[in-house]
């Protein structure tokens, strides 16, 4: 991962940095109370991708710093807190996190929970009175995502959704690549998502993941097909396969295939496994392109293959901090009071879709959404 | 295309020439008249397939040589002819075709007609007691196909399909990767074929055809998850996308998108189109495994990128000629009487899960087959 990242002043400084570390009080939005140069982050679940990739990256913030932890486990968090320069009062846990509203170092929470404790979290963090980052799926219904957003709006408090990749220098030529109209209209998408999962992992529990492969590597090809459609799925359809013999997956699937039809004529095949190598990336076809992005999902390592009109250029683009990235355009929102290019609105959609994934899966049917 | 075919003789000779050539009369099977060398080839059809694929190999075969042509064009006929040297008396029309009855220099007619003719000249030609290579699709309903398999079992006739990657040394290897146990059990399959058709091809031509871009490219993606996991799907769904604007689309679909499951818990998602930047290829995950075949169905220019547990591998395998492969491959058949790898059962196969295909595109459904 040692190239991944060394490009990330560069891009930073480019994509977002020059105007944000440039910015004059008087350019911000009304709603900020202060005239902080980085706002601070409270970061909610310690495991793997909060500490190991979250908390990790926010040093490397140009508007982001850490100033809080909420974690179950104490010394954890303690420990990292004094890695980081955080004020050990500035630790909480479950039970004391709605206290995180006298903090007013904290600018913004970043909820890293499993998905079934997204909703709360990110309701008592609006009531704190912080902005709120959380992490993909938004939650496990459309319902709780409602909620969300209705608790943001009523604490006149921003929310957005953890899609880093909408921040990433390869998906984001992508995008405009596949509906930007330079290479014709876009006709396929491709994308597959999948590892081997281990024994007793959250993710597997129905209850506390809210599905299967689907809403953790799935959302990631359901995401792709949407941003290179730029636009939102009409019918899908979906099997599954859950074994019945492999105790990892007693009450979700192991793997899942669906197609989305887009109203512009595009279909895409999207694919997501906890039961087989790994796989990440996608390919589309335009009427006069063809691109592959391998590891397109993946935190860096991203390649972009670009064949138009036969003729094949291996793109060579910035690889980026993408969790930096994401943050920084959070805070730039927050600071200048601008919409999230990924709120909680995007989330919301994705699990209505989902949800729609699932009732063709089940139903054995071609479903509207 | 000078690489691809480069190491032809060395693979020939390593896969079906050295015992073939060396074949003797008497281990020939009982019902095989003579003991020439090369059984003689008529070619049906010589359209840029027929005449530029087919033809064009025979000369590197091993045990086939051209001697006939059927065409609906004298003219384009004779020339062919003179190049291949062909007697002028063995070319035929539509009309006196069945008069090759009497023509003892052909052993095999290879039909290469539009789809909706196989059947008709697969009969006739089994009728006139010739065996029989077909294009694929086999013919354009399942009754066909029966009817096929029927005229050549009636005439003690062999039967074949054209599927040339089963005579292919990366699809061959493909195969034994993904269901051969050594790198775990085959859970997904992903396969796309395209490219943008002109105007006024047979092709999109619903009663010429019989469908879609399903019968002339997605019947490779459809093949490759066959061979791929060597079983037969259980369950598919499907959506197709039909341009209500575009004159090549009146009567068929130009994109099709559909998932096969497998009863080994695989699934494959597909897709074909006639409106888009070509895409020939496949990749497929084992439980360990990671496979990629780029230009999968290309006559040549074949890569495979094998990543066993994460380790990449880019095979170097002998890139053939294998239109004279899989004509080798069923002359051996006849010589020998063994039964050829790519029957019409498999062909007829093939049909009724098409038809399945389309049953689960306009029904909405997912259809067992």
């Amino acid at each position: 991962m040692g190239d991944a990242f060394s490009r990330r002043r560069f891009i930073q400084a480019a994509s977002i940095g020059a105007a944000a570390v440039a910015l004059a009080p008087h350019v911000r939005g009304e709603e900020e109370k202060t005239d902080k140069k980085k706002l601070g982050f409270a970061i909610v679940g310690l495991g793997r991708f909060g500490a190991g990739q979250l908390l990790r990256s926010l040093p490397e913030c140009q508007l982001c710093k850490p100033v809080a932890l909420v974690s179950g486990h104490p010394d954890k968090a303690k420990k990292l807190a004094q890695q980081y320069g955080i004020d050990e009062k500035s630790i909480y846990g479950y039970e004391n996190f709605d206290s995180i509203k006298d903090n007013p170092a904290v600018d913004v929470v970043y909820v890293v929970l499993p998905n079934s404790m997204h909703c709360e979290y990110t309701v008592r963090a609006a009531q704190a009175g912080k902005h709120v980052m959380c992490e993909k799926p938004m939650a496990v219904s459309v319902e709780e995502c409602q909620q969300m957003i209705d608790a943001c709006k009523k604490a006149s408090r921003k929310l957005a959704i953890g899609y880093r990749l909408h921040y990433e220098p390869n998906n984001l030529k992508a995008m405009e690549v596949a509906h930007g109209g330079q290479y014709g209209k876009l006709r396929q998408v491709v994308a597959d998502h999948a590892f081997n999962i281990g024994p007793n992992e959250w993710r597997t529990d129905k209850k506390l993941a809210g599905g299967g492969p689907l809403m953790d590597l799935g959302i990631y090809c359901l995401q792709a097909a949407r941003y290179l459609s730029g636009e939102e799925p009409t019918h899908v359809t979906a099997q599954t396969w859950q074994p019945e013999n492999d105790p990892r997956f007693k009450t979700v699937d192991a793997s899942m295939a669906f197609t989305l039809k887009f109203p512009g004529g595009a279909l895409a095949n999207c694919s997501c496994s906890y039961a087989e190598h790994g796989a990440s990336g996608y390919h589309f076809m335009t009427e006069q392109a063809y691109g592959r992005l391998d590891q397109a999902f993946a935190y860096g390592g991203i390649s972009f293959l670009l064949k138009d009109r036969g003729k094949p250029t291996q793109l060579d683009l910035p690889q980026i901090n993408q969790f930096a990235a994401e943050m920084d355009a959070f805070a730039d929102c927050v600071m200048n009071n601008k919409e999230s290019r990924t709120p909680g609105e995007m989330g919301m959609q994705d699990l209505k879709i989902m949800t729609k994934l699932y009732e063709a899966a089940n139903s054995g049917k071609t479903v509207a959404v």
